[in-house]
């Protein structure tokens, strides 16, 4: 028996820092929530942003025919290599097109796109470095971070300009230990689209501070009508971008996890380490199914544009539905998306004096009326809740109108008296019946 | 502009030391040979341990039943739950009731066994701590560890004795910061199969020292005739075992990506925080494709007990093969494997005055032979190499008769007739002429 082992009397097994630092904020307060829907009211969740959910939406045939194809394929089995299937990659390259010149050298395939996200952070950010995250913005950024030691700072978004992100602030947010910009666009939570001018601001700091940038496009191309999608690598002059997307969200396969990361350095500013980086990440795990990978070119080639206009068309429909739904209850401010998937609304708290913040806001919303939106916290955001506009037209509505119940059910009266004076919400028999009183 | 940016004159983005510190041992072995195949020979490769390679090993058809019907269903495609989908789960606790008591509670899917094993290392180790490998073996311990500044110890497999664990050496090598044993059974390089006993000798070692196993059981069940599987957890009694196991090899699927955890905590030693932990890190990039997930239960079950035997059968059958074929063979040692699909072979590397080492060996074979072995250093075992058995028949053998002649070709005339006259090498004409002179 060795003199050298770590006999002790009692086993003592604790997880790592990693794992005891790896937080999915999400899915902790959704896990936290203890209040149960209404049982009279069949429950409505507008947290959840996975767009095949309620079975409305679904993928073209064009992507189930390639992936029933690629079933048949004996080159569909077996490993490929780390970075991806060289066909696939090529595929991915020629898609991109409206990101800047591609090739299938700059493409990375990985498990879906917080894979991705993974590999970006991890291939720039050292433990003790920091990365700048919008706020609000899907955390994830934080859940694969801190687990490394990695440090979140948050630079803000302007909910009165739509979004946009605060330039002052963002430029503050940089010091030396300052490994990359995230920027989301369109955004999540906030769905929206900044145009060309924004992001060449947003690229003049990042330029000037010599500070890479991490692109999250995953709802590239998901803009409603009069907005334009301007992937932030193609404006890009000197800084080097990582952009992160994949088929996710607009091909309506999340489940299928099959994202991507590509390459912009046109200066040759990451150099051979960054790159090699990337491609020693990707031996980890050695990313997505290769079933998937085989069916990539034919789903990228012959899913019909016609597809993604039928689906930002329903999307901008059903904003437009929610959002004059909205209007009509007293302590909420809806915030009109210009892409993506979701709208936040800000809860006017104050107007609400039974509840202290947004989350007891939304827990109540369960327990009456049967309907959860997430709660702003979830995204470091208080007093905003976000909702996701895919669910049925029907629930959708159904569950904005229960909304506009609740709040008047709950605004201190003398705030909604004071919204009705002041237009913001309608007049309507009720409402006159309580100011009067 | 702000003074706390930190505007430099030029840019400097470097790799993380995560980055730089993910090493795939065999990748970059194989990406650094430089020699070209004899144009004259069609190439064989024996290095890469997928069976899917040459097409002459298939998934079952019920295998691709189970996906195609997948495919159909909308419940395919949307995000799952980081862990997997319930009854994906409860498919693989039953699965593997030989492991022992197993629930869903205690299954967690992964991005292929890659991403199992990155789990349970990440979940058990921090920086500075070290997780025990067994020498030779399969380095993907070694690729996911380092870049976490987990470090690498090995202990030694006993080549004479069927590749057993040296029970002393292992015990030496575990100190006060060891957080996990790594058994691979049956061995990826090896080809060895443990029996009860044997295991129950690892599992006191990890008993009286405290320290948690991972057990890499991707080849279970590959075992040849007169052996017998036996997984390590159904024989401890204290001990927490994390099993790593999936689709990969058993139903040739390895580029499906669909591996899980299974953990095995009788006296709930490792507690809610490594189970928590685990259930942390998955949400990272939770886990396999979905349209797999939904194929699972039906991949599980309806899978043939004949499919398994007959791929078994032909790869015992191709080691036999091979083993005879090595035998005349003078210098070289081949080590009949009892499982898996994998045989190691010695070189006597002195017996061959032109090579200095077994890198030199099989860089000359493919340039003369233009047949590729992997060379044991990509297991950190030099004067070893692997083959794999899995190739079609006919070509294994050419294979390996080419190997005899390369042997033949560049042995010490010396050392030959000493295997003669040991009767190592069965005499022939030509040896008898070379040796007589």
């Amino acid at each position: 028996m060795s003199q050298r082992g770590r006999r002790t009397q009692e086993w003592d097994v604790r997880a790592s820092t990693l794992a005891r630092n790896t937080h999915n904020l999400i899915r902790s307060i959704v896990e936290n929530l203890t209040v149960e829907p209404n049982p009279s009211k069949p429950f409505i969740a507008l947290s959840v942003g996975d767009p095949t959910t309620f079975g409305n939406l679904n993928p073209p045939e064009q992507v189930l025919q390639a992936v029933r194809e690629s079933i048949e394929l004996h080159t569909s089995r077996g490993y490929g290599p780390a970075k991806g299937h060289q066909e696939a990659r090529e595929a991915v390259a020629e898609y991109s097109a409206h990101q800047g010149n591609v090739t299938a050298e700059d493409v990375i395939l990985c498990s879906g796109c917080s894979h991705a996200i993974e590999l970006v952070i991890s291939v720039l950010a050292d433990s003790g470095q920091n990365i700048l995250v919008p706020k609000p913005g899907f955390m994830i950024y934080k859940t694969l971070a801190e687990g490394l030691g990695i440090v979140i700072k948050y630079y803000n978004l302007l909910p009165d300009k739509q979004w946009m992100v605060d330039l002052d602030d963002l430029e503050n947010q940089i010091d030396e230990d300052t490994a990359a910009i995230i920027v989301i666009n369109p955004s999540n939570p906030c769905g929206s689209v900044y145009n060309k001018d924004h992001l060449n601001d947003i690229l003049d700091i990042a330029s000037r501070n010599r500070v890479p940038i991490i692109a999250d496009e995953i709802y590239e191309h998901f803009v409603f009508s009069g907005n334009e999608f301007t992937a932030i690598s193609s404006l890009s002059k000197d800084v080097p971008v990582l952009t992160c997307s994949g088929l996710t969200k607009r091909f309506l396969v999340p489940g299928w996890r099959l994202g991507w990361i590509i390459i912009h350095d046109r200066h040759n500013i990451l150099g051979k380490e960054v790159r090699n980086g990337l491609a020693n990440l990707a031996t980890r795990i050695l990313g997505p199914s290769t079933l998937i990978q085989r069916a990539l070119p034919a789903i990228l080639k012959y899913t019909p544009q016609s597809f993604f206009d039928e689906v930002i068309l329903f999307i901008e429909n059903q904003a437009k539905m929610a959002y004059e739904e909205l209007l009509r209850a007293p302590g909420l401010r809806p915030i009109m998306p210009q892409g993506a998937m979701y709208m936040m609304i800000e809860i006017k708290i104050s107007h609400f004096p039974e509840f202290k913040n947004e989350l007891q806001f939304v827990e109540r919303m369960v327990s009456e009326q049967s309907v959860f939106c997430l709660p702003g916290r979830c995204f470091e955001y208080p007093n905003f809740m976000r909702i996701v506009l895919t669910v049925p037209e029907d629930i959708l509505r159904e569950a904005c109108q229960r909304l506009v119940i609740f709040c008047k059910e709950h605004i201190d009266i003398g705030e909604k008296c004071k919204e009705i004076d002041n237009n913001i919400i309608p007049v309507t028999n009720e409402t006159e019946f309580i100011c009067d009183n």
